[in-house]
């Protein structure tokens, strides 16, 4: 099984890190590759970082496509590009902010979300609104560290802690989930420090999220809204982007009947 | 006042019917100027196109923000890029489904969405779900026409109202919102063959939003989250996407605390 | 194009203030006019004040109709009569607390709504409740200002942005609502004090929306619950509210099936 | 203990019908007084009715505090004045849909509303959001016979218990709901078409539920929103609605702390 | 009329307690018996108890059904096997969390549950999401007092007040919920310490909801979900649970369309 | 690694099914244990029978704490007894239900279930509300099926194939999850007859997902409420389930703070 795990930015070193995370818990015989984004920021920290760095996402996945990848990891907590990512893939796409929430709710109560800058607090409630039911993410706080800085900071599993510390008092949470790639390799000692509370990092999460579901012979869905876009002009500089027509097998798709009323 | 009306597909066409139904609407001394994305998809269907659509988009605000620009209308009913776009502009960004909702809400209990084709469907809902209260939005019913195709179409009122006056009954709703720019024209023609039911076009809604927020000297908080994007290296064919360094004024910007539980 | 700014509160100071307001921000052709309810409490700051604020309201609607009036604003933060006025009007009609909530939702992540007495407050969170989706409203923020003492007091603007600062902070938002047509006047200098968080008066934001609806040719759906009230017999006193059989033409409107499942 | 069933329409023959459905049940030494509203329209059936219906049910209970009242029952489905009745009254105020669809939740997974004419169905809604579960109410289905003709109709159980069938089909539901005060004698015929499901006539469950509220002692709390309205001046007509300066051991009621964030 | 009140844990002074409760606020010619769960946990104060609990109060509604018992309270404030029961008795059964919560949405805009030890606040939020409407229930706050402790402690009064009146502050509430049924004996003397705030014992609130559904002639639906459960082997020490064939006249009972969309 | 799936109910072959498709998904290295219930009902068809399969199911539990299981997997579509067996287990403890969802989320929009009997729909839509984001789950439908009789259907992948088919259609959803462990085995061939639409058995799923969260090193969060219960008697035939005194090493657990806003 071969499994990729993209990191939407352009920075080799948390590459490394990802990958890491994710080797060091895949099956034996799962193939896992990181690989960094060919285009677009290198962190992603904004709404603005995130929309630019979805064509080297969805670039990575088209490349991936034509390698027999089996299935793949959108390694940034925003999930940027999820959906796009599945229309495109024939095998699963898991996110980390996803699959994190969904180990969190299996562990507790509730979750508190612990992330880099207070401007990507709104992202994270957003997403743990699609992927969680009401009441089970109980805050989300920001430890105010650029995402570049956090390999170098020697402190950072005590500064991560520390605010786990005050959110799990705060919201009455009893799981934290680490909120960006790049604190990949803090599990152990934050929840060291925590006593014991269950930490969750996505990107390992998400690639045994993946692995499993490509074990249960599970693809995305290609009924209407997640079947592969329909081919058409790019023009601008996209041309890349542009899907050659759809191979005739999937001219039998099934196609859901055009409503729904909630 | 100048509002720029961004087509975020690169189909022409498309723009000249989105600018008129724009420009007839808004009030005198407002300049309205129809643009089109210079890269990306002819048309957005799919996650995929609208991913790719956002980078043409975001060029279009930035480009913009050089030429004095008071606000931003976003002319896919698909929204897309409107957190980032939110970011980079100075004055205020409105996206037509947002504005052709929040009309809706004005003017009966519940509404129903007709959009072009069943696979984008789930966005419209995800888009309702970000701008409405639960239960306002009751359906979304596609006419399985593709957008390129609408122009075209000589019986198109017929088929919208056909499909319109179905959800109505299905739905219990008492007002249509049509789902994409495309259908820009058609309000008058299918409100009547629904007997008066209120129909509702973004592009005309989003405009006099825009307009409204600009005459009550109303801008996007720039207060964390929408505050403009730290500056970065963007690289791979995208570096004209990178922020310049922030400007002085903007270092002492407020900053929230960091942290909100539910 | 005439909107009528309904106050529905006998205090004729207030509706001065309204009126100026309004008329601040209306198009060019515009003309609005500010009215003061001919019967009822002074001021609106209970459930008791706002129930018997209503026939005055309604009264003044009805007036309006015969005098070709094009829309409504209903200019009191409680929206109190809102849909029977909607079923008395030709016209659009648009409550302050509404139109001020979709303004907030335009420009940030989430607002806090600050308000005058305590006892306002549950009543700010029902209308939160049907207007936004569920997140979009962060706090209510009573200043513990009576409303007539709002005009006389001198400090106001600081007691308000006090409360807005603190509020903020608390609630993690990033827009401010004043939360009583009697604090029509503050936006600018909350907003200075606030570093330029966006502060919005929904006498101004409710007054755009009306002119935008009618500029649009939008009005009230009459399909089923908004349709015109049926005639009866009214007694004790409100006889005046009897409404004159239904003309011939309303015998054709459209009736919807009778029956909503969720 | 003295419960007064305010009718909050001006029709004395749903008032003898409402009398008798809360005598039946009361417990002895319960002396239920069944009153007719003195002003307003003689039924409610729109959202201008219901609102005009207030003055008089607040009139209702004004005069019953002067007589020792208990508890009062407001005898229409819409629950009109309910909050403001609150504020008024010494001792707890009972909406007859708020008491129903508490029982309702106490026979089964999820009910259906079935009312009189299709424009009501949006305020059931409204009061099912606001008194229930989400699902708890599963639908609301209009019989299209209006309120004033229920009386006269000699198949009215027929008809009733056949749109009630129809209903717990379509929604799945398990119990049965009577949307309207003139429905109050159906219960048993209604059931008993319907093979025994549940149907439940909320004058009878809320004459129950303020009787119970009485014996345990409890009354509607007067910390900050229900606390008695502020006195003030009332003009135009409405001057006997004036409410007197506080009684002076009211000063020191407690209040609450000003905010309140979600 | 018979309505047994049961005791889920084993505890027979708890059973006195709940007892005396009941039958204080009962109705003339209501016969009240407090029965001790014959089989279980001393006490419920975890997910694992509640579980243990259930086959006894499974076993006291059983032994019920064979004495003509009209109706049942499940008077532990978890409300165990509340679902269960519903199948197997012929009348009503009443939790006394719902009864409480019920009771507290008639007397104010929202609630606080005062409870026992902090890892019970997970399961009060559980039946809080179910049984209220979103926003009713504003926090649950724990004394960390043990069950068994609560009788022998002199100053119980005292703390739960403290509690309460920090919670009333910190929540916004204005009703207080007793989270448990061995706090049934404190309402009267929270209240006073409260200045009068209501506060809710569930044991005489479920008491007299059970008595006025039987009252109302109303009884558990038994439209699909709550039919009697099939019978079957039941083995392994749990062979007295096995129900016997259905009778006869159960044959015929309705059934639902076995499918519902949400 | 060991993984102990318990099936709550007492028919060994369906022990049998339940665990072939825990092995053939099971990673190398992870040992599957598969047991049945040694007390209750012969299946779980009802609340009734699923309160009284909780004992065996915590017994089973109970009893693989002295074997030195790492995680478990519930069974049965209802999930019974989780929050109690959380308790008791050091490792995680997954139920089907939870993981089947969990899945469903990251294949496609929507989901539908299909289970057995029409009166467990229910309790699906509970744990869809506990685990899913609203929207997530589209519909729940009867096969009309008693759980015993699956195994000997030999049409049963096409009859719950067919309303698989129409499920899809009426909800507009795009994943079927099974609704009961008893249909483990029908995956592939039900979702051939879909044309490919994702089926997930809740069995293998969850054994992946316990195993994954082994790997990650993760177990249930012993912060307050999932914390190992207080040891206190047992009585009247359930003595065996009585919990030793703690060990001391958890006399330092952490504790969190005694109360929750929302």
């Amino acid at each position: 099984m071969r499994i990729r795990v993209v990191n939407p930015n352009t920075t080799a070193a948390m590459t490394a890190l990802i990958g890491a995370s994710a080797r060091a818990v895949a099956g034996p015989g799962v193939h896992v590759e990181a690989v960094t984004s060919a285009m677009g920021p290198a962190s992603i920290e904004s709404h603005y970082d995130e929309a630019l760095s979805v064509p080297g996402l969805l670039a990575a996945v088209a490349e991936g496509e034509t390698r027999g990848i089996d299935a793949y990891v959108v390694a940034c907590f925003g999930d940027p590009g999820l959906d796009a990512a599945r229309e495109l893939a024939r095998g699963p796409v898991v996110g980390i902010a996803e699959a994190a929430m969904h180990a969190a709710a299996l562990l507790g109560r509730g979750f508190s979300v612990v992330t880099t800058l207070d401007r990507t607090i709104g992202r994270a409630w957003d997403l743990a609104a699609r992927y969680t039911a009401p009441g089970a993410c109980r805050g989300v706080h920001a430890c105010e560290i650029a995402v570049l800085d956090l390999e170098a900071d020697p402190h950072l599993a005590d500064r991560v802690a520390a605010r786990a510390g005050r959110a799990l008092e705060r919201d009455g949470s009893d799981v934290i989930v680490l909120g960006c790639a790049g604190m990949a390799g803090l599990c152990a000692a934050v929840s060291e420090r925590l006593g014991g509370v269950p930490v969750i990092d996505g990107v390992s999460a998400a690639t045994l999220a993946a692995q499993s579901l490509v074990t249960l012979g599970l693809r995305t869905s290609e009924r209407s809204e997640f079947a592969r876009p329909r081919p058409k002009q790019y023009t601008g500089g996209l041309e890349a982007f542009q899907m050659e027509t759809l191979p005739p097998e999937s001219a039998n798709r099934p196609v859901s009947r055009g409503s729904r009323a909630m």
